[in-house]
């Protein structure tokens, strides 16, 4: 069922509006307007798939008259902070994922809304995040896969999703490396409280985002949900393992910093224990000198020491022998 | 089928009845007496709602005759400091809710009681909290939500309640991220220890006050209720929805404060720590003086360096190189 | 079916034996000797009620003839240290709650077992707690709610048992609040450290005791039980209710606890920083005139300053000055 | 069916046989030789009971030979190390338990292995404990109870294996009382530090031996179990109840010595500060003398005090009035 | 059905392949191409085992067309860093396990991923482990056990990686032993900070790699997997166990590491509160000599006592008696 390429309308006079093409067979026949979503999505064999980006509220509500949505789904899809859910409004999934990626060397969270029915797919994204012009790149090139409907583009989706986490694990992996080769040698500076602090909060944002992820994952897999083939379940297994993954990953990392901080803590109690004991010894060995000469600065007038020849020499020799004495037991244990 | 307006009785002079009216097809067509709500709400189509502020005990048995309540339930809302719980009593509910909201700038605790039965809702506040007023307004302003009965007014109360959770819970996160901003820099001091102790108290009490409510929600989302008109569910999915993120934040937030204290418990022994390096390290420098002039004080009669001309010089020079010294190396090695 | 009043047997004899009576239609007929307790148990209409405190063994032995009680049951009613439990013997329930209450100021933990069945109840208190006389006159002051049968004494005596954690409490509250105005202002002392650790063994057996339970009213709530009528299950539900309510606060104040010693642990931190800055401070300052007025004690023949008509007054001056200025910068620094 | 007394086989000689006899409503019979078990307990009412202590491979591989037994079963059972469990193989169940003794004075730990089947019940020893020759008295002096059959041979073990966890117990809640009562005056010395470290560790032990335990029996209770009459549940449910009794005194023993452990650290804290306080205040009281006494030993010419008549008396009262105020202030701040 | 032996194909010349052979009736009767693999699988009673270690892509797609393996499963077991999970595809399993092992003294992680199926089992190695050639061995010596099939083989590859965990835990307990013994004279050392730090991580690891793995056990003991013949659950029900026990031993050993760290935190508090004590103490008795000396340094003219015969021996006298006193007293203080 060939279909002619129609010309493209001028999306990017449309605010929000990132891409609107209809698939048949697994290839892209149309760019279309929104306008003629429904009719497109009604054909047999073809699938209407949108993406958005922050689209203001009118944008949303045209995108519902198309395909008959449920008044909650568009209200959460027009603004983000929602949590991550899987949600069935009639025949079709209404599902919000939390994303991280790394951009610019940074953690930037997103959110994106899909809703998937029969013959359309519609991806709202909310915040910082790369579009999935990627992935709609990599569905193009295999068109037997593509072919399989709207729940391998909701599968592609998710998984590009969950695979966006993994180098933000990464990165902060590096990170818990370089802290953890910090604290064996002493306890954390102010820099590396900061810097781990900042790390547990990541780790936290990371988890609360993925954690229900994982149930969202799970209910594709298990559920008998009328929008997924179960011949596509192997995938959406796959995607609810590296979700799992992820979060294990995840609460490693929290665990390790957690030990971090402990060992930290137990390098600085021996640290301050040192110190203290070095001062101790040297205040010690200090008072020496002071107290003995002291005693052969008073002014009595009766005191022999004073008269003998060699008595200053004897008690510089005395205070000497004693500091070094004491300075030698000090070493010995291990306090100097 | 519309009603003639019916003259509202004298409220205010009823103490605790703040309003009480008779709805039909979504609008407001009579304030009515308590007396007459038995009455009005038997009418097919006919729904009383009746809110009260601490009502007396004599007042809630009027109310309790007129809609056949049970005695627990009355007993219950009689009185303050219960668990938030859904109760069916036949195929009426009693539902308890905790509020939390900004007062003054201030969280002020409450608590709402619900009955909802069969053309009935009931709502009961004790404690500080803002009238049902705005919940009332803003359902009369759309009467085609309205029209959906009874159950759709406990949805909008208890939407209303949860949504007045998130300035609290706004309000406590920007103080965190203030306590945050100081213990990066340094240890808590007395005001903010005080401070984030406060904020735990709060937090503790904001999630048991939320956690008994997510299974309110979910028991109205997923049981078969006589009094929950199937086709609301996805309502109250979406509290139970916003319930959730309450919660989640909740916990998230619960922790950092957790986070906050060991990266200050941290900071402190650091700073600790780099205080005894300081005072060993002066106290090091200032005992060189103190003994070297000590020996030179000493009164032996054969004492050579006192006789040479420049001795003077020459110690306090001594002295000047080795404090130099030392503070060198002491700066050297970060103890200054 | 009035019953003629029979003379009471003579209960002070029997030791152990505080209440034995026979109740129809929610009336006390009869106080009755334990050798007759069957025959009365066994007419249609007739609770017999009876309440022991420690009993002997051979006391048990001839109840369980009466009644027809389980030998396990008996063994474990003889002697205290049971987990709180629901145990059902044929038609028969026996039950084991903890019981703790305020006596004489202090918190004293006892147990209660229960026997019910078919037209008798049984219960031995062990340890320290008050008798069940309050329950008995309660239950004769309202007829009508007697009359319900065993199922409601039961009901009766667990609503007693748990209300009596309320006092017990907020005893518990009121000294944490106490301790916690404590540790805002400074950190825990010896006696705060001691009665925070009481108290958290205290919760701790308050838990142990309440947990259970709420698993015992659970099942009397939900379960297929023969002895207990389904119309009295908002009843049981209840006391599930103020049994959660009892636990949830106990964890609260544990929370609490752990919170304060947190705080407790900062302040002290914050404390012993402050001090040792003040004695680093104070050290430094008072070095000064030590190690300068050393320097002009010193012996040497040649020390021109020595000879300087103001020489005294311009060191002891420079020395005032040199502590002036450490100490005008160690307050600056907030050491001082 | 009385059964002439069979001469009983010289068991001494074998190695690992504790007791082998067999019994017949409720009574010893006879004392038997391994290779005669199988025909014994293949006597209708016959039960055959042996007892070993780790008994050599060839001994056990004679007895699966005589029951059928699994060859999983028999090689778990001949070595020690095996997680308590309880596994069916065909109609026989193979359970293993560990148990906890005061021998001497300690702890020890052991493990016993028991198959149970129609007609037999064989159990295993391993490490140190003491024989169930007392079970096998208690049980042979009780005919009608023993005449229940082979399961309640398993109950009695079971019970008394669970009982003899009782004084191990009470002998660490002696020692966590004793270490207790030390904290409430001062921190962890060296050695309780050590005893509560090998509290910690024993308690960790118990828990690991116990919880498994409580699967076990729970399964005994609520199974459908073909070796286990359901007429000897509540004497499971019972072993149950003394488990799970034994699980939480285990637990509260835990968290008391967590407890401690705060109390200790707070207590530590509160010295640390205690002892630095004392010392800041000594060191600031002895700098006045040593720095008021080392500005009237310079050796200016002009110091017009030195001239004075009652100069050095006067200074000497300085020093003492100052050191008197400074005493009198660090006392009133409790810091002396 | 006796098998002429097929001589070997140069197994050394294919990268990543173990080995390859058809077993039947237990005995192995060739070893094959990969090329063979199918039609050998396909003779009835004829099992091909394969093992591979990181096999180039080229290979597995090779394996792949031979058994028809899942595209997902096959991309999986391409690369390591999988979770261990067990996953049906049609009749195969597809099983990812973790292994540990001590190779040269240190713990080597590594990873399986085994293919099973009607008359196949594929074995993938990643990463450092030792081959499976000992399975293969043992398998081969009990023909008898090895012709159970290809559900056998599994059971002897998921036996010997958890066997292998055992040395490893072995090792780490005895690391865990030899730190108890340091701490319970002192606090962690710098190195056993380190050392703890890493049995932490260590322990953490083992962690993520057994208990998806009890789960994958259940599953094989539990579930109506195909592939595995139900008379062979006994074999994995004694994995799930030996897994469960490892389990239990890391679980452990978590929580000794967790002891100690807390001993040893409170061993370090006790060590710096003896050093502070004893540091003051030695101030407190040295500060006795410099004051009274300072005293008797002083220049005034009129001081009597310096013109006493035995003035300067009264002094000194008075010096060591005060100091004297001290030190009794700090001795029996248990300061010094």
């Amino acid at each position: 069922m060939a279909q002619p390429i129609v010309d493209p309308p001028a999306i990017a006079e449309v605010p929000g509006l990132v891409a609107a093409a209809v698939y048949a067979e697994g290839r892209r026949i149309a760019d279309i307007a929104i306008a003629d979503a429904r009719s497109w999505s009604r054909r047999p064999g073809h699938i209407v798939w949108i993406g958005l980006h922050e689209p203001p509220q009118a944008h949303l509500r045209q995108i519902q008259a198309q395909f008959d949505l449920h008044d909650l789904a568009i209200e959460d899809a027009g603004k983000a902070h929602q949590r991550p859910k899987l949600e069935q409004y009639g025949d079709g999934l209404f599902i919000v994922a939390r994303t991280a990626q790394m951009l610019d060397g940074r953690i930037a969270f997103g959110e994106t809304h899909i809703f998937v029915g029969e013959g359309y797919v519609v991806s709202v994204r909310h915040g910082p995040s790369t579009s999935y012009a990627n992935v709609r790149r990599r569905c193009e090139s295999s068109p037997s896969a593509l072919s399989n409907g709207e729940d391998y583009i909701l599968y592609a989706i998710l998984d590009y999703v969950v695979d966006n986490y993994i180098p933000v694990l990464e990165t902060i992996e590096g990170e818990v490396d370089a802290i953890e080769d910090g604290i064996l040698n002493r306890s954390f500076n102010q820099k590396e409280v900061e810097r781990s602090y900042q790390l547990r909060r990541d780790l936290l944002r990371l988890r609360n985002a993925i954690v229900p992820l994982a149930e969202v994952c799970r209910r594709l897999e298990h559920g008998d949900l009328p929008a997924i083939d179960p011949s596509l379940q192997p995938l959406f297994r796959d995607v609810t393992d590296h979700v799992r993954r992820v979060q294990e990953e995840i609460e490693s990392l929290r665990e390790v910093l957690a030990f971090a901080f402990e060992a930290s803590l137990m390098t600085g109690q021996a640290q301050q224990t040192a110190i203290t004991r070095k001062l101790a010894s040297w205040a010690a060995i200090l008072a020496v000198p002071t107290a003995i000469a002291g005693l052969y600065g008073m002014n009595f007038k009766h005191m022999p020491e004073l008269e003998w020849e060699y008595g200053y020499y004897a008690v510089v020799g005395v205070i000497f022998m004693i500091c070094g004495v004491l300075y030698w037991r000090f070493r010995r244990d291990h306090w100097l």
